[in-house]
């Protein structure tokens, strides 16, 4: 099977200019078949802020409430992705941004009230790829936007993280599927305190012993867990590592 | 060739939730391949205002500064673009929302500043309908907001009438296409103070007449100017009706 980049990038890289031209930059740089996943969130709270919408979060995740979920459409839709695919259409990638909604690629339901109510916001029940992966084919470079639906009408906000998730999960039929998560960091730390003290390589088993004695913790195991599960799921591998790596060999590789 | 309607719709239809179910219900109805291209202007002089942002236009069009751009890729590209693409979605319309830049379908170059500096407004250059014919062939529904992009990175604002009229020149080389521009009014009047006196059909020659008899005026001539160079680039025929006459004969049809 061809080979494909599926790469998720958040936080401020995608949001300021400068930063963003260099992630450009970096991501033209990726040979084969490539797909790009966005987030945010900070312009988001910006938006929502200079509205008068105040951004809550729970466990950090956002409660969309009808107000934010406008928000969330105009700047996860709308300003983010749009400038970002104007951005891959100037460096030559033909890039086409898509919600889930957007040919019925993502399909969510809206999370049950539990002890939060986070309003608005979808889990992923199905992935439609095949017509992704035509365009994929044709030399299209899809920009997913962290937004599905329900199909009966609503938009849903959606962790970003899952839709880059769920894209290459459902990309693994068609294509040899690498997952990339971009991170402040360049990878998996050893030693916190050491940005190069990059694990190289996870397998399950060095996962487990990692995290029994206590150097992979916190925030890392879920992420980490759910890189292992799009393993299972048919993703050839997964890498954590630093935008400004795209491209080379660094990073931690997870398979 | 296989029949086409690209549907133009504006002004507050597509911008309340009622209206739009009603229009978004009454596409539904039309038969065969079809394009939605909608605006979106009242929603976007709200949110400039809300965001203090005030909206300036001149002749009818707006002055697109980088505040307003940032304003109008969030309310065209995401806001209005995505909830219309979720409603036909949820009538079973397999839509699939785009600016010019998404596929570069539309690329245009910045006005130039003349007696009056637009901004970042485009004039439509080039249009690729290639994978756009493609992509209807298999059953998605386009729905075009109106942006366009110059290919450099810069998303550009961009009339709907004139991505409509574009994108149904560049779709005549795959398909028999009918435009339609919807429309307050039901078509064409003889008597603008009789809503009934729709004129039913209107060729070049009974334009000119009805121009120089005064019967036609206003506003009305260029968008009828228009419509003819449609005719002439190959679009089969254009009619403006109103949007509750979707899908039955009325209207003022021009050939």
């Amino acid at each position: 099977m061809d080979k494909l980049t599926l790469i998720k990038v958040g936080g401020k890289i995608v949001e300021e200019p400068d930063t963003l031209a260099v992630l450009l930059q970096d991501f033209a740089s990726i040979d084969g078949y490539k797909v790009l996943v966005h987030g945010g969130g900070r312009s988001a709270t910006k938006v929502a802020a200079q509205l008068g919408i105040e951004s809550r979060m729970v466990n950090g995740r956002r409660i969309t409430d009808a107000d934010m979920l406008r928000v969330v459409t105009m700047v996860y839709g709308g300003l983010v992705n749009k400038n970002i695919v104007a951005g891959l259409q100037a460096l030559g990638m033909n890039a086409l941004g898509l919600t889930g909604a957007d040919m019925n690629i993502m399909r969510s339901d809206k999370r049950p009230v539990g002890e939060v109510d986070y309003g608005f916001v979808g889990d992923v029940k199905e992935v439609y790829a095949d017509v992704l992966a035509m365009l994929i084919r044709q030399g299209i470079v899809p920009v997913l936007a962290p937004l599905t639906h329900d199909k009966q009408g609503n938009l849903l906000n959606t962790n970003a993280d899952t839709i880059a998730g769920e894209a290459a999960k459902a990309l693994a039929k068609f294509f040899d599927v690498t997952l990339v998560f971009c991170f402040e960091k360049k990878g998996v730390l050893r030693d916190e305190n050491d940005d190069e003290s990059v694990i190289p390589q996870l397998d399950r088993a060095s996962f487990r012993q990692l995290t029994e004695a206590g150097i992979i913790q916190g925030g890392m195991i879920p992420k980490l867990e759910n890189a292992f599960q799009a393993i299972d799921a048919g993703v050839k591998e997964v890498v954590i590592t630093k935008a400004s790596e795209l491209g080379k060999d660094g990073g931690t590789r997870i398979f």
